[in-house]
């Protein structure tokens, strides 16, 4: 890196949080989360009751460990190597990079699973292993629970059924493994990468940390522009989290742009460089079937996926079948050496609500379901991406298809947007269908940013999009009743109902802007436990007027709240008139 | 007005943007909407395309009208003043407030009913009379259909039935007309308003220039602090859009903040001091009962409505029943004297995502029901407030028994929020919700601004509130297939597509933040019409690639992606073996 990348503001954990590790069934599955502190709850006569801290899922990695020294050139420290190593099933190899393309001082050993091993999650899931990477996830999903809602035989059952994956090259061990599946919680993908009009290595670093921080699960490199292998590298070394990427951008950088130049030879060498390199899921737009293509004619907005046109370019020049289709077979090879995932692209999606729900897109989402069973014949972990642009009421059907055609094998979407019209706030039109869509069942919700259709995003927009998105996943965890999810909810509301105005910051998703906007008009320390803030002021607020209501109410001797609840309960039609008048005639 | 407000900004329009007319049944129903012009399309010989302008929905007033000249101390030129008169039901009188309250120097007469009669849009309307009104607010649901889709019969048909409501009061003549109703466009409601803490009255009237701006269709004027009289009565006369209040506030104020000294009489001065004034819709919590205080006992944040709270705090003091609900037939009798809107308060609406749904709060919303049967004997109109905080899968039964409960009265809802653990962005959690329950059949949705929880919201606030819930109403007019809501999405899809850059900004709801955004990276005037943006460069736009593909395809003559395509959707089964090497086979 030319200049050096200041890494202190990374390493500062958020407000009053500090990094806690659950130890697994052996000492080196040590699992994070965010450990939040809350202040105790003070009732009318200053007794003080405690409130238990808060666990968040913490995708952060080692950055926020005060334990650990960050070293960018050195990239992080891994979590994986003992799991692959005690295996036995892999052996160390030179990488194939061409020197022409390596210009990165990283290691150029890697790590392929020896002759007629596959070494993928799946594949030790259907032999009915538990992996240390699937106890490891397994407990990572348990957060603030009593009892295990999710064991690692259920992991184990759900990898071996297709229904989740656990992206995790064996040359990524700086992974904290991490699951995507529908019982599992929602998770969210963000997107850097440089491109030919923008951004330096470093700029992307700083993107992935940024990601990372703000609760990035899994990260693209969608880079196009220059640098690509040693832009990847970097990125890989210093990712805790699964990293994928679009191989055939990589692809056409290497014929020099022109599309029509590619081949599966080609292709396959990007593959091969990029597993070596540690890319934990491909995006493979191996459906885009050259029948399809003419259902695209009549559409308002065409192809909009920039590898979905790539390959349409190519099979029309050429008049033959997409080479990632006929050679489908030959990529599952290569992917199971290294536990790469499919992540099979769908690039024929929707680019405008005009276009949504499609012949186009419904034909290629088939084949994808086709395709999907072949990746599950060499034990090759999947999943299927989605749209794009869809209009609210035709979200559901996206979810439903996808799930007949492509045997439940996890969905990953982007947004959808559910309209056209917002240009620059598009992280919010977007949040709303992924919201919705992940409340169905999606399992990964590729982020969109405020600077989608106008320009690359930068690191505002990164935050911005992923703040979205970190809000969206988390309703569809509510709306699936996933157990982990409520406890943040709850603990804030209560910090909020109680004046603990601290809390409330510290337990939203972005303490620093809660806190700063409360501060714009009462910044006084004071006004942290007041029991008003500006909205309203301090003989307005209802919640202040509901906790002298219920003060009110003891001292007067009705108390019997609960009384009156449980008669009122009993039964619905009788309230109206039970309740009431017996209970308040007695003061 | 202490020091002059700055209105030059507010005259400007929207780029490329200009003030348009449509003329009802005779000249004085002048429906404004604002007409968008494009750019035509090129071709790749350069020949051009026309495309027709876009009209949108204008909630600006005569703001952006090039030939109004604008003097807030004046107020607004009425629109409606000459239907009141005509129709002779009304009579001029002296206004009945205080002269300690009325440190304004507007007008102290105002119009009211004459005796016996009622002059609610819901009396004309059931005895079958289409008001100019009625006639102005079918025009201006009809943007960019050849054909009406809505006409004033269905206007009538609907608001004689209770299902839609014109909010205009005879005293607001300066309202542009609008319906609020399941049938039509959904709207949005911006609240402002001072507090006790911050703000004044310019900077009030500031906010509500600034919210019909960017597209408030309604505007609340929730001020709790000083010179309620005075600002409402700014807010009032240069409002463009129906103002609702919430009057239980003015009358706290008038016994000095304590809720116990209330009592319906002064309730009742502050009615007509209001409804003299012009305010189009109130606030009403008469559905908060007495014996359903107790429900809220085990509830995680109590009572977070305001109003709600102050007549809970009333009840319980007084051991007696809601003076709003046993005086309720009188506030009938005012109301349809000024045709106000009862907006049903539900001041027992969850306050977060654990007290959604409960007890409380649909025991409320059940007295609601019965209070809109008795408001229709009056043909007083109302819309039902409704939450708050609901998780997603929770929201739909909100809707369903909103129609059941309250005859399909109108729905009104503050978001709700999917969530509760993103202060500072709840515009994104409650637009989700929003964009949800509107698709459901909400036909007004109350926007939030990030500051919710935190503080009272600026300008900026405001505008992003405002944005994200045009997105939501428009979404939800999107699920709803409602055919005025789709011409922009398609108008701006297109745009995209041909790399009209400026039609893609003007089109979308902020098209200086679109602009801005695509600007950071390539602000010159060249790239405007370039093939590409700084997302992927050059040589990677998957549009550019697309219009490639058509051009080649034409060019080697594989134009008859038509001809495939019809083959194609003849029979779903067949599609899959029919198309594809047949027709590329001949080349």
């Amino acid at each position: 890196m030319s200049k050096k990348l200041s890494v202190s503001k990374y390493k500062e954990n958020f407000p009053n949080s500090k990094k806690s590790y659950t130890i697994g069934s052996s000492d080196d599955i040590k699992v994070p989360s965010r450990e939040i502190k809350l202040s105790p709850t003070k009732d009318r006569n200053n007794n003080l009751q405690e409130n238990k801290p808060i666990h968040v899922y913490d995708t952060t990695g080692l950055y926020t460990d005060e334990d650990y020294n960050i070293d960018l050139e050195k990239g992080l420290k891994p979590t994986c190597t003992k799991w692959i190593n005690d295996r036995g099933d892999t052996t160390s190899k030179d990488r194939s990079i061409k020197s022409k393309l390596n210009n990165t001082k990283a290691s150029l050993k890697s790590r392929v699973g020896k002759q007629d091993k596959n070494v993928s999650q799946m594949h030790y899931a259907k032999k009915g292993i538990i992996t240390p990477e699937m106890e490891f996830v397994s407990i990572r999903e348990n957060l603030n629970l009593n009892e295990s809602w999710i064991t690692p035989e259920i992991v184990r059952d759900e990898i071996a059924l297709g229904r989740a994956i656990i992206p995790c090259n064996i040359n990524h061990p700086e992974v904290e493994p991490m699951i995507i599946g529908k019982k599992f919680l929602t998770k969210v993908n963000a997107n850097i990468g440089n491109s030919p009009v923008s951004s330096s290595i470093n700029e992307e670093l700083d993107k992935l940390l940024w990601s990372v921080r703000w609760g990035a699960d899994t990260v693209m490199d969608l880079s196009t522009g220059k640098n690509l292998y040693k832009t990847r590298e970097n990125i890989i070394r210093n990712s805790p989290v699964p990293i994928g990427t679009v191989p055939i951008y990589d692809a056409l950088e290497r014929v020099k742009g022109k599309p029509e130049d590619l081949s599966y030879d080609i292709f396959r060498e990007v593959l091969i460089d990029q597993a070596e390199q540690g890319v934990d899921y491909f995006t493979i737009h191996a459906g885009l079937l050259l029948r399809y293509i003419p259902f695209t004619s009549n559409r308002l907005t065409g192809i909009v996926s920039r590898g979905g046109s790539i390959i349409a370019k190519w099979c029309l020049y050429h008049h033959q079948e997409n080479f990632l289709y006929t050679n489908f077979n030959d990529i599952c090879e290569i992917m199971k050496k290294y536990n790469v995932c499919f992540s099979l692209g769908d690039g024929l999606r929707p680019g405008s609500i005009y276009d949504a729900n499609d012949k186009a897109q419904f034909s290629e989402l088939k084949t994808l379901g086709e395709l999907t069973k072949l990746a599950w014949q060499h034990d090759v972990q999947v999943m299927i991406e989605g749209p794009g642009h869809i209009p609210l009421h035709k979200i559901k059907e996206n979810v439903e298809l996808e799930e007949e055609l492509c045997s439940e094998a996890p969905f990953y979407t982007l947004g959808p947007l559910v309209t056209d019209i917002a240009p620059g706030y598009d992280h919010i039109t977007s949040a709303i269908g992924a919201a919705n869509i992940g409340s169905f069942g999606t399992s990964l919700l590729c982020y969109v940013t405020p600077k989608e259709h106008l320009g690359l995003p930068n690191k505002k927009d990164v935050k911005d999009g992923l703040i979205a998105y970190k809000i969206a996943a988390h309703a569809a965890d509510l709306a699936k009743l996933h157990p982990a999810a409520v406890s943040r909810d709850n603990a804030l509301s209560k910090a909020r109902f109680e004046f603990r105005w601290n809390d409330q910051f510290n337990l939203s998703l972005d303490p620093y802007s809660a806190k700063n906007m409360h501060d714009e008009t009462l910044p006084q320390e004071s006004a942290k436990v007041a029991h008003f803030c500006s909205m309203c002021g301090p003989h307005f607020c209802s919640m202040k007027i509901t906790q002298d209501i219920r003060e009110y109410a003891q001292d007067k001797g009705i108390a019997s709240f609960d009384e009156a609840i449980s008669i009122g309960l009993d039964e619905k039609s009788k309230e109206f008139k039970m309740l009431g008048k017996k209970i308040y005639i007695k003061n």
